[in-house]
């Protein structure tokens, strides 16, 4: 090992405790992007992050307003026009910690048990976030960094980035770079480090469906009114057929068939159905018919129910002929689907089976389709490299079910690739209570960080 | 008009803003059964009655415990053993008033506009409660009462009076009448007095459907375990046909089908599709394929979505895949069919449909059987008469889509028959925000019960 890497990785072992401090002060800030209340925290953390890098004796560090929450950016460019210049995307917001009787630690305490630390955005993605830094200070402390770094951290990941499109085009000068490293990706397994090259796409809705003026009296209207959450229930049910195929027309129009070479490779990552078991706790795995699970969730599409709401949902019983039922309804979309097509895939599927004794309203809530990213880039390679060597065996590569927009609006917007990873487990129960990130993970994590860095800046 | 009936309408119609005010004190009392939290308003409630029954002379007034809310009761026996003895049921007890902020004034805070009263149990059943007491305080004030009369008024009918029946078998002696009144019936219009003469009953579930063992990440495991939500979607729209029929299994055997001779009855209280739709505000009318509404509302069994809820349902979206999701269902019953045996339909159905990738819980909230009651009994003969001298023309006579469990309770415990009446409209919205009672007509509801008293005085 060189010199300037192995003392890195010295001061990366040394410094862990801060490392940590530093995560719990982020997840101390509740910023939850969707809630208006938590606009000042949103702030805090922006701010909080921006102070980070000036602390890194980052350069040109803002935080720059967006129509949403702001922007955090910084930059060292002192590797010069010919060094690489990597573009470091993350997010600081979270998603919101409901419900909040779940969680056995408060959401935004965190606590440290059994090796996991629990928090809202432990693992998603402020320990990413952390991790990402803390490896450049180790670089940065020893004279190690021979890269140039750019910095993006967005507020509004959780809520599907509406402004940050727009604002990745008018700061293309700003954000101009060779690649990008998205470490919001995750691993199959601790043991496992991994590379994400797929993204599902994500199209979010909220469906209201209204019946009578005004809640009625069940006894009174009960067989004359029609019902809207029985109405919700029955468009809802409609959405899949008995093979867990989604009947929206045209849904799978363009949906990329999988190769048998790509087949191949999956069921290389078969993690068997007892894994999905253990991780969910469902009883019985569920899906489309024809498919392995992990090809299901890599490179298959999906419709879910997130949220469902109408009449009475106290305790004890109230017998109300409900006015209004609400769903929230999200699809998660594979190449080569588009968002937009889908939103009206599903407007017609409504139209052609909501029937008259009720209206509905369709909003879009997030929407962003899915991409793959080129696995030969050299960045790529050296990633699976730093990978390697920390963890002593060659990283998978993987589809992900999960979904990060930016990295198809950065190759659009900004003509880059990503590289993905990231050093989450699919069981840190990210966007539900007692979310949480394993710290020794966390540790290989940021070493592998901490070599990767030092090998792009060797590559060149 | 004889002297002391003249004098007891003189006197009601005098008293009138103070029968108002003792309505809106009633109101004032949040007694809703439901609510643990309001334990003391029911006591309060009960208290406040039982003390109105002693101003009005009552013997052995009292408010007597039971395993949930107390009973309140009290009797006038001056008549003599040879004068006929009515029970006069009514309930102090109001659903609800959730969701709050669709009420134009405060649930609790009686507000009287366009000559409607506004408050939670306006209609359903204080108005009634306090048109029967102001009826006998009016020919008690001038010496017309020649019956006996008992007054029974619970405080569970809002969930069911689950300690009622074991009440009455406990109380029989006390509880001995001749028939019993139950003014928790409506009219069709107010123009149209109305007799009720026949009930559909209720069966009120909770049912529970578990998937994964916490919320998930709908990307990292949406399309590998099956969503609770969805499914609980598929149940209940399984649950009609589309004829608009309930298809669990059985369901239809026990129902009594419809004479032809009934069928013309109900013919002529047709009011229309335009009617129901101007009642509901909905855009169509929807049910059972081959009944009119009247027939539907009276005659045919009905299964009801009272409540959804699973997931997140805050403003904005979140990619969650719930653990949980929770249905409310009622549904209102017609001769013969048995609340406890269509449990075990429901049941049945759930055992036969519902899918090994969740497990369910169903709870039963609350039932009773529908009932037919005897239309020629010489006091629905009085109440028929009292309510023409009052509007000037016959009653109709109906059967009422609502259910009144104690009318079935009464005929099996007590071996009596109800009269049932009311002075409430199918548009007061009962158990939905903004009820309300027209106040002109529970006017002439005070006069015709004054009638109605006095006719069955009359009749020894």
């Amino acid at each position: 090992m060189s010199n300037a890497l192995n003392q890195a990785i010295q001061y990366a072992h040394e410094n862990q405790a801060d490392f940590l401090d530093e995560l719990k002060v982020l997840l101390r800030i509740p910023s939850v992007s969707t809630d208006p209340e938590h606009k000042p925290d949103m702030e805090k953390a922006a701010r909080h992050l921006a102070e980070k890098l000036n602390q890194l004796s980052f350069k040109n560090v803002q935080v720059l307003p967006t129509s949403g929450h702001p922007v955090v950016y910084g930059e060292t460019l002192r590797a010069g026009s010919q060094a690489q210049t990597v573009l470091i995307y993350g997010h600081y917001d979270v998603q919101p910690a409901e419900p909040l009787e779940l969680w056995q630690s408060e959401a935004f305490d965190p606590q440290v048990r059994g090796g996991l630390i629990y928090a809202r955005g432990a693992s998603d993605m402020k320990g990413q976030v952390i991790a990402v830094i803390s490896a450049l200070e180790s670089l940065l402390a020893v004279g190690g960094l021979k890269i140039n770094v750019k910095v993006l951290f967005e507020g509004e990941e959780e809520i599907g980035s509406p402004n940050l499109d727009s604002f990745m085009q008018s700061h293309k000068e700003l954000l101009a770079c060779d690649f990008a490293l998205n470490p919001d990706g995750g691993m199959i397994a601790p043991d496992i480090p991994t590379i994400i090259y797929g993204l599902r796409g994500l199209a979010y809705f909220e469906l209201r469906v209204y019946g009578p003026a005004h809640d009625l009296h069940s006894g009174l209207f009960g067989g004359v009114v029609n019902n809207p959450a029985q109405v919700l229930c029955e468009l809802i049910a409609g959405m899949h057929d008995d093979q867990g195929r989604i009947t929206l027309p045209g849904y799978y129009d363009r949906v990329r068939p999988l190769s048998n070479e790509e087949r191949a490779e999956m069921g290389r990552l078969n993690m068997g159905e007892s894994f999905y078991k253990q991780q969910t706790g469902a009883p019985e795995l569920w899906g489309e018919s024809g498919y392995t699970p992990e090809e299901r969730l890599g490179a298959r599409p999906t419709l879910e129910v997130n949220g469902l709401l109408s009449g009475f949902t106290d305790h004890g019983s109230k017998t109300v002929l409900p006015a209004y039922a609400m769903a929230k309804i999200s699809m998660r979309l594979v190449p080569d689907q588009d968002p937009t097509e889908v939103h009206q895939q599903l407007r017609q599927y409504l139209q052609s089976r909501g029937p008259k004794t009720v209206r509905w309203e369709l909003d879009v809530m997030a929407g962003g389709p899915a991409c793959l990213t080129d696995r030969n880039l050299p960045a790529t390679r050296s990633l699976a490299r730093a990978l390697e060597v920390v963890w002593g065996k060659k990283p998978v590569y993987k589809r992900e079910g999960g979904s990060i927009p930016v990295v198809a609006s950065m190759q659009s917007i900004l003509g880059v690739e990503s590289v993905i990873t990231g050093f989450g487990l699919s069981d840190d129960a990210i966007h539900a209570p007692n979310e949480h990130l394993n710290l020794g993970n966390w540790a290989h994590g940021i070493d592998a960080l901490v070599h990767f860095f030092y090998f792009l800046g060797e590559a060149q």
